[in-house]
């Protein structure tokens, strides 16, 4: 049974009896995209976010872009019939609800509409049809993250009750902007290659909870940056953060986020772990920086490339798992194996993020193909194309990139190349010797379950194709 | 003899003869603003900054926002002569200069054009002017900043040391922007309060000096990130980093700043300086947040305005100097006594601040009149004038601060009812009483030369009228 990932934000917490109706169509409530664990419920103290930010479906915003129920956000309360009566309206318009985003496998055609929410004959009648449309998700599915979040799901509730806690402040919009990009999207990537490095090292403590964190929150924070440099206005499906409430309340919420981060890692203690994730967050920056000025400029090497993804998503990864080497005080060529791990799945990851920028099947990835192209930057597809291309078709990287001719027409034309010369795929090959070295970087532990998950996970990275 | 504060840098180093020459006529060559040391020179490595961002002739920037004086941007020269040439022909048309940013006394009618900088005659016929004009200013000035910049000129240097060597990066963007900022302008404030108080507890190391160095990152980081938010375009007279370079660097640059400013602390290793800084950085945050929810709110409250002050603006001054007692292993009395003192010395300053920005002395002020009122900050001029308004006045304030009615007549008749109410000279007495608590706050130390010039350096803060 595929769990849903509903955010359901209540005040009142719901009942033994709404979650036994739940339960029986498989439905779980739980943070969104996580495993759902009984304790979730509680994990939403009452009145978090103050303006209610949280009481929206994200399961409905998250498909189709659709506005948030706004009529719900100022209610103080969800009914958790009501978003049944949603989910399944959205079931039966054809399309199925994914653990993770990014997997609309069957997500055509659907039509759902900023409908009532009241419609719980609706909800009672769509119960058989959702519970089918679920179970033909499931089956042999390529390689997933599940394994890897089945291992991590106690300690990432406790990840997710560190974020939930260290997120609040008096100002209402911080917790309100953050918990918009925190609780609403992501694959909580980087915590849980933390908690998942620790099972790795059979790591008994619970320091790393609260570590994974804060790199969550240093990754959230550059999320939030991120959006505003380039000027987003969709991640993973959702109206940015900066659309929403404004570029100046996404920089500082982000340079709030930052310093709860540190704040975070200072209680901890560990002198180590800071100078790990100091110097990450000053790397990432400078890879950001870089990025800027690489930006439109057509002569990018694939070195100087890689330097650029290696510090501005490489490094984060690498810290991840490093850190919980530190937390249980292993040696440095341990901790080495796992910083040599995260950075080159890091690698692999963002590699296959730029090939799929351009994968122009709409219907699989939704709005966003070829923003990348627009926004002049160089990634390694084009990088391979400008390089193996002609003298005319240098002629045209150069007006497109550095001219700024990044029409419709000039897309389907720069993706036309990409194919001629194979750098999609051959960018994926890049990724998947990365992938490989990362698997060979903790070849070295016994086996286990948490070494066949950190593995698959590499799989998944290098695998997907959205 | 004043020293004039010119920044100079040149990649061959400036030589006896040319310094000898300065000397006469009282130009010393040093860091902008800061007295200059005989070692200055050494503090700009040729090359910093790579494409010269520093080769700028600071003083003729300063003065009237003029056009930095490009043709030598690139030229990796500044010929001290050329510099004299300039200065010269400044005071000819009747502008002497100050050493501090705002206390340009008779700093109106001049109208230095961007002329050539090989007038070496002009220099020298203007040498008896230049030094007739400086010594004018000289005299009964009001409390001063000078006894406590005299008193940490020494460990100054070193902060400024640390400083230009840890905003270095592969990637030249990240110096070229920091340095314009860094390097440009300011009274380094923040790390001068570290440095003072580590003279009144006679610390004798050196940790300090990293730290403040520190402390002055994370002020620079703030500042490139308030000049996003507010849409800034000018700050100390000089174009902001986001006018020059967009706001993305900005927002990356601080990014990087930040970050760096955690490297040096995690070098330092003390967890407590650590809290206290990612504490403060995290307040400091929410502040600004808080500030830019109470935008264009008329019915912010004084209570309401003064926590905002606080977070932003006091507790980085309060962690400034709080951190010295750290370092100087002193008990928590001598911690709290040092934090009153920065928090309140911070409040007074803000204040003062906040009233300056309505004195409507164009001649004194330069540009930038007007600027709260005109982004619809609510500060203590406005809360009191609102307070204390008539309905027809209270009905203005809304149409002006809510409704965006900020003319230019607006912003007159606003000034003219600060005045009716007292609200500007009831600010600075505000101001005065936070003043005297700082004053207050460190007077159970024995008198030294640092207690002497902290305590001046609140009178300054206090009494300056720019």
């Amino acid at each position: 049974m595929l769990p849903l990932g509903l955010l359901m934000m209540a005040d009142h917490l719901i009942d033994d009896e709404a979650e036994k109706f739940l339960g029986e169509i498989g439905v779980e409530i739980g943070v969104a995209r996580q495993f759902a664990q009984p304790s979730d419920l509680s994990l939403f103290p009452a009145g978090v976010g103050r303006r209610q930010a949280f009481a929206r479906l994200e399961l409905a915003d998250r498909l189709g872009h659709l506005e948030p129920f706004g009529e719900h956000v100022d209610e103080r309360r969800v009914d958790v019939v009501d978003a049944l009566a949603i989910a399944a309206q959205l079931v039966i318009h054809g399309c199925a609800i994914p653990l993770f985003s990014g997997t609309l496998g069957t997500g055509r055609g659907f039509k759902a509409s900023r409908k009532s929410l009241q419609n719980r004959d609706r909800g009672a009648k769509a119960r058989r049809v959702m519970t089918a449309e679920i179970h033909q998700l499931h089956g042999d599915r390529p390689p997933s993250l599940d394994p890897m979040m089945a291992l991590v799901a106690a300690d990432m509730n406790e990840v997710n009750s560190v974020i939930l806690d260290r997120m609040q402040s008096e100002v209402p919009l911080i917790p309100e902007l953050a918990g918009h990009l925190i609780a609403g999207g992501g694959k909580r990537m980087r915590p849980m290659l933390t908690l998942a490095c620790g099972k790795l090292l059979d790591y008994p403590g619970r320091r790393h909870c609260k570590l994974a964190a804060a790199v969550e929150f240093i990754h959230t924070a550059t999320l939030l940056h991120d959006d505003v440099v380039d000027k987003s206005d969709l991640r993973r499906g959702r109206k940015t953060a900066n659309l929403i409430w404004g570029n100046s309340a996404s920089v500082l919420v982000g340079d709030f986020l930052f310093s709860r981060a540190f704040e975070v890692m200072v209680e901890d203690g560990s002198l180590k772990v800071l100078k790990i994730l100091s110097r990450a967050s000053a790397v990432i920056a400078e890879g950001e920086v870089n990025q800027l000025s690489a930006q439109r400029r057509i002569e990018t090497s694939e070195d100087q490339y890689l330097a650029i993804i290696n510090a501005k998503t490489a490094e984060l990864f690498a810290a991840a798992c490093k850190i919980a080497a530190v937390v249980a005080e292993r040696d440095e060529a341990t901790e080495a194996a796992l910083d040599a791990y995260g950075r080159n799945l890091g690698i692999a990851f963002q590699l296959v993020d730029d090939a799929i920028d351009y994968v122009s099947d709409a219907e699989t990835m939704g709005k966003g193909v070829g923003d990348d192209f627009r926004d002049g930057k160089v990634t390694l597809p084009v990088i391979l194309a400008y390089a193996r291309g002609s003298a005319e078709e240098r002629d045209f990287w150069k007006q497109a990139i550095v001219g700024h001719r990044t029409s419709d027409e000039d897309l389907a034309y720069a993706t036309s190349l990409l194919h001629k010369h194979d750098t999609i795929a051959d960018t994926l090959a890049r990724a998947r010797h990365y992938g490989q070295r990362a698997v060979d970087a903790i070849g070295g532990f016994s086996a286990s379950q948490a070494k066949a998950a950190l593995t698959e996970a590499v799989a998944f990275a290098v695998a997907r194709a959205y």
